[in-house]
């Protein structure tokens, strides 16, 4: 599989849904495969709150491959022996695509908390900014979990007749009061963190040791990523330290895991892109800019793939078969698959054998 | 309504789970009504994590009564001119009772983190010893929600001939990782919060401007009393500016309602205990101290009402209904009545029309 990992530099304003104006900008981005010679086999891959544009391949000196690398690449279910893949780091994020601790131009200090407010239609205006420097003016398909999931439903609903396929995963047609409150705890303990300074910390200055409101903001994000039930499977009620006398004063395994997993991402992740991130899926609603969700809805013209997770507690199942059953009552062109799973809204990422199957088929059938 | 409020001290030991010993320590309780002459009207109450011994009555300057004020009171369901009703501040809690920042006799300073840890069962023991000092022997029932739905259980496993009846609600058998990973949110914002100062804060710090952490932790446990349908219900996707212009910069009201409760909580409660009653809740398994859970539960002699609430997300039905079902496999005395409820775990504090009834027939059926 062909890799490329490539800046767009874009001179031309960005104007965003709130009236607000980045100039100028850049897009990182990775390419997998190669695309063909009438450009007919371009996928466009999007990535969730913390992803970034590395959804394949193994880099040089990386433990760990891409996000999704069990499902992009030669002869998997989006196969890169057929498609031309492309991944984009979102605008607002923090691996190459301009976002708050970028430059604020003409100037040679970041944005920080001066950089305006994104939203999902934001993100994919950029992108779709990209694929026209690039030449691309009509993809095969777009693919995304999450927050990929929003960005693949706002381009079908914006933009009717760019793709002919949408898949999205875990998704929702506008984010609910019970997400945002997870998304509020993380905003919180950021704000609140003296190391955070109020967006004036030292560049970079999470890498040595993470910053502890984002480590504390993402074991709520941690919760809202499994379900009761997919806890209960993986962690019991083990103790780290098995020894009984000690059993009182011990850590719980789930513990251990949040501990893990959310001191490891703050250093890893910018704060303030963190922030912004949140705050576009927050306000993620595809009904807003139309007269109404139905009306939004009713623009559709790709055949529409939805896929829920039995068990994500993040966003429920009901959310993408209520979009399914607008776009039946329209004749639209959905597919809804409710997959049963025990891994909650994490099971776009780790449980691709349940799904891999519907990709490939939907990308490769006429 | 005749309410007293005492502190009973204690010179004997209380000896924990843990094998460590408290000593001397205190127990803060008020009492409702009045005690017939063969001591046969006695009901116990249990408060939750946030809760205090002041579970009804209005006291002079304060705007809110007791917590559980609609439920208790002459002609309410847990009748004051039948019954008499005690509550007690839970062992390490902050309200009177003793707790990490009660002084480490001999010396005068606070336990702060050497304060052993303490347990469901190291609670109810402490009660138990509180009402054979008041001469009590027997109990005509106890009741309680939540931690205090944990500790009516307790009583029943651990002293099957000390109560008639006990009512149980919105608890479990044993805290399950999910909740444990709620806790674990406040447990981390506490514990990393600069200001806590690793335990030793200035006594009563937190009560003029609150302690970020808890303030924190505290919205993550919002979060689990409440449940995604009653979060749409009350806050839909409402901004508290409702100006539309300003909608993508503005806060959702489920933020404000997060902000304000938590806030205003961080400056009521004395963060050490939090952190020990949440470690009490964490540990909480009517199993432990026997050979098994069904062991433990076939100890059980009261009648046990059990009353869940569907849409509660922290303490799941399917956890009460499991004790209910082994104690009728057992033959046992159990009765249970799952509620329909939008309002979440929250439900056994607010939404006391949808089980007074059974509150009352339960205490004054013979």
């Amino acid at each position: 599989m062909k890799i490329e990992t490539k800046t767009e530099h874009f001179t031309t304003p960005l104007y965003l849904e709130s009236g607000r104006i980045i100039e100028p900008y850049q897009i990182r981005y990775e390419t997998y495969g190669e695309m063909n010679e009438d450009a007919s086999n371009v996928v466009l891959i999007c990535h969730a709150l913390s992803g970034s544009q590395h959804a394949a391949g193994l880099y040089e000196g990386d433990r760990k491959p891409g996000w999704w690398d069990g499902l992009i690449g030669d002869g998997k279910a989006i196969d890169t022996t057929k498609h031309f893949v492309i991944s984009t780091n979102v605008i607002g994020s923090c691996f190459g695509s301009t976002g708050p601790m970028s430059n604020n131009y003409p100037s040679d200090k970041p944005y920080r908390l001066k950089f305006p407010v994104v939203t999902i239609k934001d993100m994919i205006k950029a992108q779709k900014q990209l694929l026209s420097n690039l030449g691309i003016y009509h993809l095969k398909a777009i693919v995304g979990g999450s927050m990929g999931g929003m960005q693949a439903l706002q381009f079908a609903v914006d933009y009717p007749n760019f793709a002919d396929k949408i898949i999205t995963m875990a998704a929702t047609y506008a984010t609910q009061p019970w997400a945002i409150a997870f998304n509020k705890v993380a905003m919180e303990a950021i704000r609140r963190d003296p190391e955070f300074k109020n967006g004036q910390y030292a560049r970079d200055a999470f890498k040595e040791k993470g910053i502890d409101g984002l480590a504390i903001g993402r074991i709520a994000g941690h919760i809202s990523y499994l379900s009761p039930h997919s806890m209960q499977e993986k962690f019991g009620l083990n103790y780290v330290n098995h020894d009984g006398l000690f059993e009182l004063f011990g850590r719980y395994e789930v513990e251990r895991y949040m501990e893990y997993n959310t001191d490891n991402f703050s250093k890893l992740f910018d704060p303030l892109s963190y922030l912004y991130i949140v705050k576009a899926i927050n306000t993620f609603n595809l009904g807003r800019g139309y007269d109404s969700l139905y009306e939004a809805i009713l623009r559709i013209k790709a055949e529409v793939t939805l896929i829920s997770f039995k068990s994500d507690y993040l966003f429920f199942p009901q959310e993408m078969e209520h979009i399914h059953n607008m776009m039946q009552r329209n004749g639209q062109d959905s597919i809804y698959h409710p997959i049963d799973s025990d891994y909650g809204h994490d099971a776009f990422l780790v449980e691709l054998d349940k799904f891999e199957a519907i990709v490939k088929e939907t990308l490769e059938k006429e």
